[in-house]
C-alpha cells in the first residue's frame, strides 16, 4: 500500500478529484497548508496557499492514480489560468519555486477504525 | 519507530486523547483537514471536516497506540452520536466513504530539536 | 530521497526558512497544527498552536536540512523568548510535553507535475 501526497493549487482540486473518479479513487484528505519560500536578505519568507491532497491506494492503483493527478496539473500551462496580474505573477513563482508535486511513501498498515478490517482491505 | 497516523471525526479528539493517556501516550500533533469524495457527473466535490491525529511511537507502544484509537472509534456506531438530522446524514455519507482510519508509517529518524536528542530517545 | 518533517512554534519560522536558504534548501510547505495533550481526569485536552514544516530532499541534503533547523531550535532556550508570563507558561509546558521534533522518513519517488521529471530530478 502507498500514500501519494500532492502538494497542488487549491482550485486545481475539484478537476483532480474529478480525475481519481474516473480511475475508481474516491477517497481523498484535503489540507489547506501554505508553500513557502524565503525572499531574501531581510528573512522575511512568501508563501503561496496550497491543498494538500493524501490518497491511500493498494499496489495497483499507485500508478492511475500518480497519473490521473498528473494529468490536471498538466493542463495548467502559461499563465496557469490566472485571472489577475498579480495571481499570474503569485503562480510564475510558484512554478519557478519548483511547488507542485507529487510525493509516494510507503503504509505498512491500514486500519479502518469502524471494522478493524487491516491491510489492503481497509483502503 | 513508526508515526501512527489516524483521520477521524473532531467531535473524537478528546476521548482518543484519554485512550492514548490510558496507554501513557501524552504527545501528538492534530491537523485540521477536510475528507474529500467526487459528488457526481457536476464534477463538484463534497467535504467533511476532519482532524488528523498523528503520533510518533517506539515499536512497543504501536500495538496499544493503534488499539487505544480504534477502541474510541468503535463507540460511534449507528449514528455515531450525531445531534441532527443533517449531522447524521453527514455521518452516514461518511461511513460510506470509508474514512475514519489509521495509517502506519515507518520513521526512519527523530530528533527533539532543544535536546539534539535522536532516535527512540528522542521519541 | 526523504521527507523531513519538523513540528516547532510558528514565529521559528522564518529563522529557519533563512537556515535552510544557507544550506541551498528553498522548497518548503507549512501547514498550520497543533500539539495536543491531555489535560487530566477531566479528560479535555489542552493545544497549543504549531506549524509543521515539510521539506523534501536528496540524499546528501538530509544532514544539512537537519542541522540547519536543530540550529534555529537551539536558539529557543530558557523561557523560548515568551514576551509575557502566560506565553513563558505555555513554552515550558510545550518543552515539558517534548514538541519541537524533527521526524524523516523515506521517500519512495516524488513527481514534479508541471514536467512529469520523477525521482530526485524532481526534488
Amino acid at each position: 500500500m502507498k500514500l501519494i501526497t500532492a502538494v497542488l493549487a487549491p482550485e486545481r482540486l475539484d478537476a483532480v478529484a474529478a480525475a481519481l473518479a474516473e480511475v475508481e479513487v474516491y477517497r481523498m484528505t484535503v489540507t489547506e497548508c501554505r508553500g513557502v519560500q524565503p525572499s531574501g536578505p531581510d528573512g522575511r519568507s512568501l508563501s503561496i496557499t496550497k491543498s494538500k491532497l493524501e490518497v491511500a491506494v493498494n499496489e495497483n492503483f499507485v500508478r492511475p492514480t500518480i497519473e490521473a493527478i498528473a494529468s490536471v496539473g498538466h493542463g495548467f500551462e502559461g499563465d496557469g489560468g490566472a485571472k489577475t496580474e498579480q495571481e499570474a505573477e503569485e503562480r510564475a513563482a510558484e512554478e519557478a519555486a519548483g511547488f507542485g508535486k507529487i510525493f509516494i511513501t510507503e503504509l505498512l498498515d491500514v486500519v479502518r477504525i469502524r471494522t478493524g478490517e487491516r491491510g489492503p482491505d481497509a483502503i
